[in-house]
């Protein structure tokens, strides 16, 4: 090794020791008679000392080496006179006897900081250098460990870590897969998995049982900001289960990480079911860091000659804590808010309960201080808080709402990254009406099983039959999601015929999964974790791109190694393919 | 859960309790008066007892079942009348009271035991039937075994588990790369890593200090028998090191596994330059599980007027203990092999040293007594023994002696899965000439770099170079391979040079490392391992395809899912490409 000890492990119990040191030169000092160099490695930053007196060659060699030089040191370890009591490192500094440039280096295009000057994407493009700032290196750090604690509680539950195809098939069903031109079988195209759903199956159809991998996916999407072309799942899946039996696993899963972690302590989580999400938080994957649950004021609002209101199938509320402070200007930004293209609103009725017990609202022409006062009771307002009402179609109305709801929390601070609140939402609808193309879609995918109960329904009202399938929810994130599967072949071959397939084409994609079933499917169902999101929640942060070591940009860009890029002609002749025009 | 016990875990001690059991029906033999299932899960067998006169309908109806139908049993454990002490729940037999039939099963096309009548393609068609074979299972099991073992080994020194992306840039040395149309970059392709090589020594450059990675690799390739265009690879890099930290660490892995995995004690590895391992073994990657070193007989042979071996550059024998007892007709046989085209010799010279003294050669008429004697001396044979000799060029020569020694060795018995000695080969060339293309092509990878005694000679001498590069060998594969890498960009840029790179097409293709080197990149150095051959060989098999949970054929295809596939128009449009008629 080029080192005896790396530069974050020594202390006063080394002081009188010789030892080799080698790093990055993280700061230079010239204090006239004495260099102060800051050595830093993965591990840490120590101190080097190299005084004029002792040996003025070396010292001047030493003033002369820029910023994030590679040296080798030889030294002693010495007491430090002026300690840094900040650092693991801090008693002690190392005289130096002997400097050994490993590398030279060019002054790296941002300061290698915590709070760094560089942009996003100079920061992307020497990804290499940015990796070296601390909170980047953390990251990487937490997202190992992360891994590292998932794959030991699995374990430890029986779970068997198996490796599934990267080259598959391609399944037009969901989002668009990346393609992979065969050489060996001309015009035929391998795809990337968007996630090893129909092989975790099969594992449990070959007797797997407990099968978990932490893996790859690829979803050819238009990204949008924070959506990443490739990504990593926590990919898991159980034999002769019901539901019950995944959502304690997997709550299990998400407490030992946030313990291992975080050294956080969750409660038993809490679950909705999807009905009661979209009610009270206007969303299926609730923030309940904070409580502005949304209330209900279709009744105590209509009937009044407010024509906007009276002309809306449902009207909603939520009580904004202290918010009857709010400027006028701070409102204004609030109703333009809810009329961006986001959200789409028509307008914000607003009313402030005021201190002095008096109360003013934008629609105080058409009501009353009593029905004021109702609305108060209904959303549990008290003096000095604020009330806003939305109001128009029942479901677009909930989900606007809920996302004022995230909006005003963020502004009033009330999404604290430290609190962690994760819940289940359960009960999700098997199906999903897509009006583009005028047909119903699977909400969660089509292996999904429907609730026994509401089979019956499935032909005459198919939007009302509920699904075994279930999120899990961390502060207003999904984190997690799956459901329990159909492993009867029949009513694989209904969903089919429900989701528009004809027979052929449910052979043609799925058929091998559909013959796997006749040969003795287990009972079975699963959940996969969005591994990049889950390590920056628990991070603490809103963007998962500094959790991946080498991300991409929003058009899909690796700008580091500017990839994608032309390819040479003869890979295509090779490929049996030709750029279209 | 739909058992409160697995088929693998009742014994005596539970005798008297109440359980439920969920599984495959393995066997159901009908006695007559009773009926016996074998129910078969993940974790073993447990027998199921049905008695006509305890329960008429039940018993019946247990009968009707096929093999691999799914059922659920509820009933009593009670002692067994006729002990099976072969498996774990040999004592004990469950009383059936309830039977539910889970899923039923068509009868599989091949027999799910170890020792099916399923052929090959077959088998991966129905690869999920397959794997609920007890060996299949196994090796899942030994492979889940083996990268849990490898991470807590490399987890406890310090490694850092990094994710590098899988949609990276193409580079044409080496294999063919799979490409990946862009839809988003018009005209523009990912490819997929055929090792993450560039990005773990950016990760270095990045100071992560030791990195580690079990990840997935592509290459595209004309497919030989058992090869897969995806595998997968231990994949680790360390700054700060030399060749002998590197030794040492990896060294240590596979001791680690084989302890872990076999509970076998490996002693200190042996080490043999690359030049000793073709001296004696005629291969890079020999077997040393057995003797029967290459002897040079090149002096001893020559000069006697035959002229097969006067006009040679090299003669080489090996001696095989016993073998003075082959028959003509196997001589003639080995004779065979060697003109075969794999090996392209143009004949064998043997030797029989018979057990009463004489001894007998096809080239009597050239050489005495005392000649063979001197050979016999030369190549340690014995009475019994037999000398095999071929001759020609030199370096073809040794090499088809090593396949010789490896194919008679099989032939012997003397490769036992069950031994396992593995050894370094180091000091490999820097480059190796192809007389195709006429210009020296790297023999590990560009970066490897050359030893610096050796370095005056790059201009001068390039053939006779040496590397720091090391390959690990276990039972004659290759099993890992790295080098210490080239830190130093004026290095990089010779070497490039060597390998027939114009300044433009190294910056093209590797601009993005050069660049990173010149910010202050530590001297480091790595290793990959073939981490599906090593299950293979740590389960004692030659075929790596029954390690892999859904192998492709020899043809890239998934059998068993039909990939490659065609796909549709409306697809190729997205990807602005057509295909090539």
């Amino acid at each position: 090794m080029l080192r005896t000890h790396t530069c974050g492990e020594l202390n006063s119990l080394n002081i009188g020791e010789t030892v080799t040191l080698s790093g990055w030169i993280h700061r230079n000092r010239d204090l006239g008679g004495m260099t102060f160099i800051d050595l830093r490695d993965r591990y840490g930053i120590t101190q080097i000392a190299f005084n004029m007196d002792v040996d003025e060659v070396l010292c001047a060699s030493a003033r002369k080496l820029g910023r994030e030089f590679v040296i080798q040191i030889v030294g002693n370890v010495v007491e430090r006179s002026s300690k840094n009591n900040k650092i693991p490192t801090g008693e002690i500094e190392i005289k130096a006897d002997k400097l050994n440039i490993l590398n030279e280096a060019k002054t790296p295009p941002f300061t290698i900081e915590e709070k760094t000057d560089g942009g996003d994407e100079l920061r992307m493009k020497y990804r290499y250098l940015d990796i070296r700032r601390q909170n980047i290196l953390d990251n990487l750090l937490l997202r190992h460990q992360a891994s590292k604690e998932t794959r030991k509680y699995l374990d430890s539950k029986g779970f068997l870590e198996v490796e599934t195809p990267c080259l598959i098939k391609s399944t037009p069903e969901g989002a668009r897969d990346f393609m992979v031109p065969s050489r060996l079988n001309k015009h035929q195209f391998y795809a990337l998995p968007q996630s090893p759903q129909t092989f975790k199956q099969l594992l449990m159809v070959g007797g797997v049982d407990k099968y978990y991998q932490i893996v790859k996916c690829f979803r050819d999407e238009d990204l949008r900001s924070d959506r990443q072309p490739e990504f990593t799942q926590i990919d898991c899946e159980m034999s002769f289960v019901d539901q019950e039996d995944i959502l304690n696993t997997f709550e299990g899963l998400t407490r030992h990480l946030l313990k291992k972690i975080k050294n956080v302590d969750l409660k038993e989580f809490p679950r909705l079911t999807f009905d009661e999400a979209m009610k009270y938080y206007g969303s299926d994957k609730p923030d309940i860091r904070f409580g502005m649950e949304l209330v209900d004021l279709t009744k105590l609002c209509q009937g009044n000659n407010f024509k906007v209101f009276d002309d809306s199938e449902f009207i909603v509320g939520i009580r904004v804590p202290d918010g009857a402070a709010f400027s006028r200007k701070k409102l204004d930004k609030l109703t333009d808010f809810v009329k961006s293209p986001q959200i789409g609103a028509k307008g914000l009725v607003y009313c402030k309960y005021n201190e002095d017990g008096s109360s003013k609202s934008n629609i105080d022409k058409f009501y009353d201080e009593s029905f004021k006062k109702g609305w108060a009771k209904e959303a549990n307002c008290n003096k000095g808080d604020l009330l806003l009402i939305m109001s128009g179609e029942k479901e677009s109305t909930r989900k606007a709402m809920g996302t004022l709801r995230i909006h005003i929390a963020d502004e009033l601070g009330l999404r604290d990254p430290k609190v962690f609140a994760p819940l289940w939402v359960i009960d999700f609808p098997l199906l999903e009406w897509d009006s583009e193309t005028k047909r119903f879609h699977a909400m969660h995918h089509p292996f999904t099983s429907p609730k026994k109960e509401d089979m019956k329904n499935l032909d005459s009202d198919p939007a009302s039959v509920r699904a075994n399938a279930y999120d899990l929810v961390l502060n207003g994130n999904e984190i997690g999601g799956g459901s329990i599967r159909i492993h009867d072949k029949k009513i694989q071959e209904v969903m089919f015929k429900h989701l528009g397939f004809t027979e052929n084409e449910a052979k043609e994609q799925f058929g091998f999964l559909m013959e796997a079933f006749e040969y003795g499917a287990p009972p079975h169902g699963g959940v996969a974790f969005g591994f990049d999101r889950l390590c920056a929640i628990l991070g603490g942060e809103e963007s998962i791109r500094d959790f991946i070591a080498f991300p991409k940009n929003n058009s899909g860009r690796d700008v580091m190694i500017d990839s994608p890029s032309k390819i040479d002609a003869q890979q295509l002749q090779e490929l049996n393919i030709i750029l279209n025009k």
